[in-house]
């Protein structure tokens, strides 16, 4: 019996030829993650074991971005507590201030996850590297700390659904819209402790960027990682960038899958979806007349520097719709330096949206962006849970930047080609 | 007997020929500023009077800028409702996310105030725009709401003290030291209810800049305000930008003076305010080693365009110091792209700190960089009172945009004239 790409990493990682579905086995990783909210706990947990030292210093990875540069006490006691621990031990990837980016868009730019790589971080989005035909997942902070100490985790090894892509994306429609639709269609529950592998023609007209953000919201179904197949894409970004070695891992013929979906990416509009579950979606044909208080556009969905260009040039020469605030965070330091290269900061500023320091800020209603009552956002971030973003009885619509973009200059939920005159077409 | 600047500004707001101390006065106002931790009080207030609309459209401003891009579920309602209550009265100047700034950088900068204003705001750096030639002063909310509904307010007019300056300051003394000297000559109460009014050739040496973020700290002294003679740099910065009339006011030769300084500008140096009182200074050659766990370079005070090119030009190339967080804010917008066109965002970028939207932030533990117990910062910013950045146990060391540059560099308070090889002298 064949294995998917995500049980053959796992079978790698854990010393055995075969490994299958349902399967526990005991695997060594290429890296740990942790945050300032989980790595906090995660250290308290090290520190009650009475751990001597980590298993690796350049495998473990502190990120400090959800509430960074501190929003409070709480959160500057927070990172002063993984700041002392990464001094102590020497962990040589601490990102603080500065030398930081949103996690899940910072270790993929830094070359720390990369084909093959086996990965744990305590964050739901960890799935994201997936992109990179790694396997990677959120584990809770106390598995962080165990991954800390011993450089090892263990794995129920997933089923896996196959999505087979096919065809070419028109104008407007990204990576965000092909994984809300599919979230649409399966549900939020609909690939529960799955692996979702991507697969078909269609992959070639999906960047990493692309792909990043599809891995990073297959946990909104439900599915313990995604995963696409290493190609020239992939090869293309982490060369020169992976630290590692990069092993790439095809899915067996006779892999199997509890699942297979078709999707004609060609068929596919810009998506949307509505408070207060990501499987909540309408194209943008069926959105209505929705009119919004505030524009969020990046995050570790959809802060990469391609996001960035696209909702730049959607507001470039225009200007963001009175009483809307439209706040931009760039994935990284990184990020933020080139789109500032290319002009895109100042296209954002001369049209009237902010643009902040990387962080996490009001994706998750950390800071710099929460919603009152009553109020809406359109957000390209991945959750739209009751009150995500603030108070409860706000809203949250997720959505690509091209509609977040559009949406800021109209005040109302909008296609980017009413926007733009590129590609408009009738309402049907 | 004759009236100081202030007096004179006074008298013609109430429509009288002289004034002296003491005296209670009504006088018009031409403008009337909150934001959005004193406006909501003030709207409360203006609510419960039943008052029917505010006495102009144009002379108020509502500056949401100290807790915003919104930190918390609060901040949002209380951004809201002053949205609302702008968009109620037709508010023209209501600056929000995307159209904002720090209040003090923005008013100037806007033209909103110029020679000969009367301002009152209610925050109680409002005395900032005495640098140029205004009356401005710091209000409760209730004053605000008052202020809002009839365009006047009550002043007991203040006596004055006169500094006079002379000579040229040498490289790296800024107006920031000027101040911090000032202040930790005649102490926090050395000015109380005083006018400080400036005067002598030494002015000629300040830049628009530097005379904001004097007249900015003139409540650090305690006074009612702090204000500058017009002259052509105010005159240069004022032509073109000012939206009012502006009318000069010099003081009579036979001003009174409760008491009359006279500082030597070419005498003094950097100059760094200790925990936990603006007048707790020393000048850098007497600051032995503080160890700094951050660095903010912005603010009311000191987030203006030469504010920013002093700090850029000083770390860059270099590196902000391992374990230490550096944080930059514009202080409008505007700034920030011009800073941004200069070069300087990417310097800062470059040299690992990081460029925050404009916003109060930390400087009043707001949000955006709060300390920990046993944290210290430089910061360029105006208090320095216990917790004022966070933990009750943090601390605050005031300085200059180079002293908190060239502390960024090597982790402890410095001489920029260590860190740049420029302007170095042997310590005495």
């Amino acid at each position: 019996m064949g294995m998917t790409m995500s049980q053959k990493i796992l079978a790698a990682h854990a010393g055995l030829d075969h490994v299958e579905a349902g399967q526990l086995i005991e695997a060594s990783l290429d890296l740990v993650l942790g945050n300032d909210v989980t790595a906090p706990v995660a250290i308290n947990e090290f520190e009650k074991c009475g751990a001597k030292g980590v298993f690796s210093q350049d495998k473990i990875a502190l990120v400090m971005d959800h509430f960074t540069p501190n929003k409070d006490i709480k959160a500057a006691e927070q990172t002063l507590k993984v700041r002392r621990f990464a001094n102590q031990y020497d962990i040589l990837n601490y990102f603080d201030v500065g030398r930081m980016g949103i996690e899940h868009a910072l270790l993929p730019e830094q070359g720390l996850v990369g084909p093959g790589s086996l990965v744990i971080g305590a964050d739901s989005h960890t799935c994201t590297y997936g992109a990179l035909g790694a396997f990677s997942t959120g584990v809770g902070s106390t598995d962080m700390c165990a991954g800390m100490m011993t450089g090892k985790a263990w794995f129920k090894v997933p089923g896996a659904l196959k999505f087979t892509l096919t065809g070419k994306p028109a104008q407007w429609v990204s990576g965000k819209d092909v994984i809300l639709h599919i979230i649409g269609m399966i549900g939020v529950d609909g690939a529960l402790y799955q692996s979702m592998e991507f697969a078909g023609d269609g992959l070639q007209y999906l960047s990493i960027d692309d792909r990043l953000c599809i891995a990073n919201m297959a946990i909104e179904a439900g599915a313990k990682n995604g995963i696409f197949p290493v190609d020239d894409v992939t090869r293309a970004y982490c060369n020169g960038r992976f630290q590692g070695t990069p092993v790439e891992y095809a899915a067996d013929e006779d892999a199997v899958y509890e699942k297979e979906y078709v999707i004609d990416l060609s068929a596919l509009r810009p998506t949307v979806a509505f408070p207060h579950l990501p499987e909540n979606t309408r194209t943008i044909d069926n959105v209505g007349q929705v009119k919004i208080d505030q524009v969020v556009i990046g995050s570790c969905t959809n802060g990469r520097l391609s996001d960035l260009r696209i909702a730049a040039n959607l507001l470039k020469g225009k200007k963001v719709a009175k009483n809307v605030r439209c706040i931009v965070f760039p994935g990284t330091q990184t990020i933020y330096l080139d789109a500032m290269r290319e002009g895109l900061v100042e296209a954002f500023i001369q049209a009237g949206a902010v643009v902040s320091t990387p962080t996490c800020g009001p994706c998750l209603g950390g800071h710099m962006g929460i919603l009152a009552a009553g109020e809406r956002a359109v957000s390209t971030t991945n959750r739209n849970f009751v009150g995500r973003m603030g108070h409860v009885d706000s809203e949250v619509y997720l959505a690509s930047p091209a509609v977040a973009a559009a949406s800021a200059v109209t005040g109302y939920i909008t296609d980017p080609a009413e926007v733009s005159g590129i590609g408009r077409r009738e309402h049907q």
